[in-house]
């Protein structure tokens, strides 16, 4: 066995992305591959080819390890549905209902399950891929505890207690940025594309003088008139505008006195840790590739359990 | 003279709609005319024009008294621009701040400003048009004081003592429940079309239990994992979104103890006392025609002024 033969092939794949991991036997990463071909992109019935096609590299070298999947993948608009596992859930509770594919080529695919925090003062609420980053995070970090944050179009925030997600919550972001930004009345003004960070501060220092939720509706207004009275830039109010929402968003997530773990790209890494600095929260950085990470652990778990059956 | 002979064409002039009304010598309103020629669908160049054919009905039976013009038909992106006049704004600050056209064909046009309100703990803010329907609830309830509430795209919240606007605040409501509902991952789920009353009480209450502004980005999330989990139907969850956002704004901007007037549509009018209802906040209703009733109050202001000149 060659010391760089991987024993998991890990695969991250979002509504709109596809991150596949060569994992060696210590968790090691070998190799990557990207694509854009998305959840949303696949037709029903074109998974398996698809797939395939993209891990065609690694398998002409020969390897054959088994193949895990994380993320919408699992989803009712994915390849096969993985129902969700109910908070709280750790590794093992979240290995234990990931479900099998066989495949003719590829061999036995696991599909890992979404967590789902049942009805209640902030629920219902779903994921699917995050506890899998979330995972990753706590196997990078050694804990096993702390709040966690998934910036992004649906920013997931989650409490971690004994290795296991107890809860966690939606924020709409991403996704209402950019509806408010191309859709209404401030599409008019906005010049988006630079980023401007004296803007993005006035947003986030905005976001930390409101009092009622309502007022988040009157502030949304100011991107106007802020721009309409040239105090701010036509540059820099998309900048205002991501300020407000990411600051209301810490704002109102973050636990006092706790430091939250930003689990994200460098560039949404970056912003939260700048809005974080006005709003008095240290937030700490995880690794990169925590899907991988996180898929690793599920996967010596998944192992353990079958090994068992 | 004819006891029908008017003596003021009022016209509320605004982004998407033409309000004329025809008006007798005691303010009576003896006919009106309404068109779609709203202000963004009119080309530099043509508004005389226009409205010279929008008002011929009248002017053929030999009528031909001042015109006022109110709304957004005095902004930037209107006809001429009103400059705005600065809060406190009464009846005398606005009509001393009117602007006139002089027409060949028509006579003498005046245009009421908008009135703003400056930078400060929620300004800088503005309006157009709402200030001439504010001074029409005035002079109908024969008030000095009061909150007000003009329900819309851009809702206004505005405060009135001693019969001059003091101050006010636009919140984004109608304009970010449309970018929401249509723009987003709701728009999936969403089917738009029935009124349903549980839906937007359901919509009403989550936006009373929201804690921090930011809370509003988890609970538009839940507009869709309550669809998601059939808690709601899709008929139901654009009624949730509206009742959400509606919620919201009068939560934040209703003062304690007030009893604000909603100055709207007689369908945005039982919205807004609906959510009343179930937030404790007790709405009084304005007459139809607010905009032709200030109109007239601002004529015969502007009157006064003219002949002190």
């Amino acid at each position: 066995l060659s010391k760089h033969a991987p024993t998991l092939i890990a695969v991250d794949w979002g509504t709109t992305s596809f991150r596949a991991y060569s994992i060696g036997p210590r968790g090691a990463i070998l190799d990557r591959i990207e694509s854009p071909r998305g959840v949303q992109s696949i037709a029903a019935g074109e998974h398996e080819t698809l797939l395939t096609s993209l891990l065609k590299p690694w398998r002409r070298a020969g390897a054959s390890p088994p193949i895990l999947l994380s993320g919408m993948i699992g989803s009712r608009q994915g390849w096969v549905e993985a129902p969700y596992v109910r908070t709280p859930a750790g590794l093992k509770e979240t290995a234990a209902a990931i479900i099998t594919i066989k495949s003719k080529g590829l061999g036995e695919i696991g599909v890992v399950p979404g967590v789902l925090l049942e009805e209640g003062s902030s629920g219902p609420d779903v994921m699917r891929g995050e506890e899998t980053q979330v995972f990753g995070a706590l196997a990078a970090s050694g804990r096993a505890a702390g709040d966690f944050v998934l910036p992004g179009t649906h920013s997931k925030w989650a409490r971690v207690e004994g290795g296991r997600i107890v809860s966690f919550a939606t924020y709409m972001t991403g996704d209402a940025y950019a509806a408010l930004r191309d859709h209404t009345i401030l599409a008019r003004l906005i010049k988006a594309g630079r980023e401007d960070s004296d803007g993005f501060a006035a947003g986030v220092r905005a976001a930390q003088q409101l009092a009622a939720p309502g007022d988040l509706l009157h502030a949304l207004f100011m991107t106007r008139t802020l721009g309409l009275f040239d105090r701010l830039s036509a540059e820099q109010l998309p900048e205002y505008l991501s300020g407000l929402l990411i600051g209301a968003e810490i704002h109102a997530a973050a636990t006092r006195g706790a430091n939250p773990t930003v689990i994200g790209s460098p560039t949404l890494t970056r912003r939260y840790c700048e809005a974080g600095r006005i709003l008095g929260v240290a937030f700490e950085t995880a690794p990169d590739d925590c899907a991988a990470l996180g898929q690793s652990a599920l996967f010596v778990e998944w192992r353990k359990l079958r090994s068992a059956d």
